[in-house]
């Protein structure tokens, strides 16, 4: 199972939409659970954080300092850690302030999609279009759009 | 006046959506036209791209092997040529199999947003997304979201 850990609601109707067109399009190939957390501190947001973690799940962070991957070095790591491996990975994608550097540190891997700062909503879309995006390759299904 | 061109058009509603809201966002701070290309193949998109090209402008391809810039550095390109300087922005998103390599030559910049490769749709509003950013950052607007 893929879980990704997020901090405060959608506003905007259309990333609402985009995050559910693809969640859908995901069920097709694994299990995905998207956790809203409440937005509040980075230290509660910590604590909240937390209660999802577990000590057998591949843990990564999403940061603007993390590691770069390419589409493909990104399906290789979910490959390794969810196809061969048993654990289930969770993503975790901070609030305003950031991921807090307790979660980074427990964290298995932290990785940058972009040197650009993205608002973290948009960037859920982003995230999940990259997860369907390594099905779809390694499934051996084009895709290229 | 920004100038994106892009190749095809959009399918998703929500994507449709969160280009306009950009769009309409940004208008507050400068004129941006969004142009759609016809999707066909590299050749016939690069004429289609080459009749909206004017000597003056300042042309930036967005393509995966570009260099990478972070917020403030995408923010200081645009400053540059286009608040400092007289010209016209002309970003280029290609279609499916990219941009043409004699439109990539004749630009002055190639940059690219991430190492991983994102749908040319889902990228339309993630560059519009950045330039929006860009000019709150301009005008000492906070933009943290």
């Amino acid at each position: 199972m893929i879980r990704i850990l997020c901090v405060g609601k959608l506003k905007e109707e259309y990333l609402k939409e985009a995050v559910k067109d693809y969640l859908k399009r995901l069920s097709k190939y694994t299990k995905v659970e998207l956790i809203e957390l409440k937005d509040s501190n980075i230290n509660n947001e910590k604590d909240e954080i937390q209660k999802y973690l577990k000590t057998n799940d591949y843990i990564i962070s999403l940061a603007i300092e993390g590691k770069e991957l390419n589409t493909l070095e990104f399906k290789k790591m979910i490959e390794n850690n969810f196809i061969n491996g048993n654990s289930n990975i969770t993503f975790i994608i901070g609030g305003s302030d950031g991921i807090h550097e307790e979660i980074k540190k427990l964290s298995n891997e932290k990785i940058s999609f972009s040197r650009l700062t993205y608002p973290h909503g948009l960037f859920r879309v982003i995230l999940l279009e990259q997860i369907y995006r390594c099905f779809k390759i390694m499934n051996g299904e084009a895709y290229n759009k």
